[in-house]
């Protein structure tokens, strides 16, 4: 047993008060006071997250256990996880604060952040895009969150001395990347006990899966990518779930996934996610509300997502040309010829690697062990499996076929082919 | 000044001999006698080597100084160097010990490897391809190190937890990653004091390179690679002066730019240093040898080298696919279809990546700043010269269409068209 698991206690309500009575950095967000009132509200999969408010201010208290809470202690899972994701919402927050959570305190043996508390009417993006809520400005939100995470740990931005340095110091959150290989990129296409499907409907199609060797091959190259380019600093979960909401705010949580990886896996998982609530729509469909409308709103900000990330990624590249990035020094790429070819090349690139990214994000949520509320919670199991099945089959078209797409506009069409 | 700095002390023909006399893991292989010959034999770029001999046996000392000897201390290069070196010796000595000269004795304060001495007839590679002499195994020898070090340090061999931790270890060379990235991917393409090339001759072949926009688009996306893909431990230098041989033993030593990177750097080092080999011969015929068998000997060996690796190397594959390797779990990749699809992607993907690294290692030698004795040794400038065109003409030919092939014969036709 280590120092660290000797310090490390997981709170409770009660304890949490005293926690925090004695913690400046705490105390002074929500006071003192005989009335703290302590929520445990953690619906996730892996942590506890508990709400702390005093009649006059809340903050979030996200504390890590040692296993996946979801499975139970038979799964073990690194506390250390909480550290990754502290760092990484620190770094990102300072890269873009208006899309970050403020960070007011972390203690490393405790795993405990003590975070910005998100009020109402924040809710999960993912039950947003459940309800049929329009967010208008999602999609530019978002595009600056990403272009700004990405771009700046990137080579793009930063010295290789300074990447080497953070590379290293993320390969430590190896457990979690761990997890993402095992249920995105191995257990959909192999027989295994976690995972799951709306059975009887989609047997055969997770057989299908299971059997389809160019859809393996092209699986296998995304893994490789996900194990060994070191990108960016990637957030490594940024589904809908980690996202929380307003008509006029945006916030992205949870990144305790995060480590040097590739940028489209990001991308991917927003798109993807994006993607499965566009296909889960038709199973939620009323007679007052038949969610066409909607429908076309989330291809909008399919759209407008990828675009305005491009823009504002070659915004910012530009801009930063002169800079200290050493990947494209200024003395070669030295007229608007090479200029255009290497941006062309580099968003060509990504977006391809995006689109394969949010294929297998796809899949792995409608073959694998963890599903999405966007489809669970259409209760006709008929529905649910036709919704489901639409969802696969794109996704599957998209990870052979992604390579031929030059623009998202082409991917949002066949989208719609897709349904109907 | 750290601990480190206090502890080193560079060492001299006199101060080596008390060194020896006093570590017994060196005394032990050449005793401590008072007639201890010392000879200082570096004619390296970086470092100081000295053989010490006792009347019946010797060995290397190599020391590396904190900065970079053949220009001095003007160009400031970390001692820490000799860490990574000693580790990479020692762990593809594991591997291979075949091919890589055993290791005495490491000293980190002092930046000291104390090794085997490699006695003659070894001589450096490079030498004997200049002397025209053949090596009948090289092809062999050489696709057996690269096999074993490649596959087995790659996560086809290792886990994803054991890959992190050395890929974390290795990011602290950065020092020598950052030499590299500035020679051979940024130098040869842009103005540059350190820039050299037969001038007049190439003087318009020069500019031509820093002209090209498609050839830099090529080079950027390698040094992508080479910056952000942890693909394997490489050597980092595998060029035909990191190689010493005899009729029957081949050595490699020298990997002090070790680290986790992609694995066609290495096969491309040696690849494209073989092809500069060949091109040039011409400089080097004479009225009693005009070297063509020699020439057909060098394409041989560079089709056997690839054909042999990539035979090894699958070999190595199918040997341990049931093993602990991550990339490819046996229950995904389930059936002989898949498997050779899988492997024919890889080592197909693998081909270009080596042909692109070898073309690039072969302009930066003609018009960068180190550049090869193969050339050097030249001495009539217009021979020189038209060699020197050929080579680098034919290297920019395959980087811009490494793509299109699909086997090593293809890349050997090319040659003898651009070299008839």
């Amino acid at each position: 047993m280590t120092t660290s698991d000797q310090q490390f206690r997981s709170l409770d309500e009660k304890s949490l008060v005293d926690y925090i009575k004695s913690t400046p950095s705490l105390s002074s967000v929500v006071g003192t006071s005989d009335n703290l009132v302590v929520k445990e509200v953690g619906d996730g999969n892996l942590n506890f997250v508990f709400i702390v408010s005093s009649p006059s201010s809340s903050l979030v208290i996200k504390q890590a256990l040692p296993y996946i809470r979801c499975i139970g202690e038979s799964w073990p899972m690194t506390k250390e996880r909480a550290y990754f994701e502290a760092t990484t919402l620190k770094e990102h927050g300072r890269l873009c604060p208006a899309h970050v959570p403020e960070v007011y305190h972390f203690d490393r043996p405790m795993s405990l952040i003590g975070m910005r508390y998100l009020a109402p009417p924040h809710i999960i993006l993912r039950k947003g895009l459940i309800a049929g809520i329009e967010y208008p400005l999602l999609a530019e939100h978002m595009a600056e969150y990403m272009s700004k995470t990405l771009f700046y740990t990137s080579l793009l931005y930063t010295t290789t001395t300074e990447h080497k340095r953070a590379v290293a110091e993320f390969c430590g959150n190896v457990e979690l990347c761990r997890l993402t290989e095992q249920v995105v990129f191995s257990d959909p296409y192999k027989v295994s006990e976690y995972n799951r499907w709306t059975s009887p409907h989609l047997d055969n199609d997770a057989v299908a899966v299971r059997e389809d060797n160019v859809l393996k091959l092209e699986v296998a190259q995304l893994k490789s990518m996900f194990c060994e380019r070191t990108q960016a600093l990637i957030h490594g979960d940024l589904h809908t779930g980690s996202v929380m909401v307003t008509q006029d705010s945006t916030q992205v949580i949870d990144p305790e996934f995060s480590f040097y990886g590739p940028m489209g896996f990001d991308i991917g998982a927003l798109l993807g996610n994006l993607m499965l609530a566009f296909f889960a729509q038709d199973g939620h469909a009323t007679e007052e509300n038949d969610r066409k409308a909607y429908k076309k709103w989330i291809l909008r900000t399919i759209e407008e997502t990828w675009n305005l990330f491009h823009k504002k990624f070659i915004a910012l590249w530009d801009e930063h040309k002169d800079g200290s990035g050493e990947a494209y020094l200024p003395q070669i790429y030295n007229n608007p010829d090479v200029w255009q070819l290497i941006q062309t090349k580099y968003l060509r690139d990504l977006l391809h690697d995006s689109l394969g990214f949010g294929s297998a994000k796809m899949t792995r949520r409608i073959v694998g062990v963890a599903h999405v509320e966007d489809f669970e919670s259409i209760t006709d199991a008929n529905k649910r499996a036709d919704c489901e099945r639409k969802a696969l089959n794109f996704a599957k078209t998209l990870l052979k076929e992604r390579r031929k797409f030059v623009s998202i506009d082409e991917v949002v069409s066949t989208m719609q082919q897709a349904d109907p």
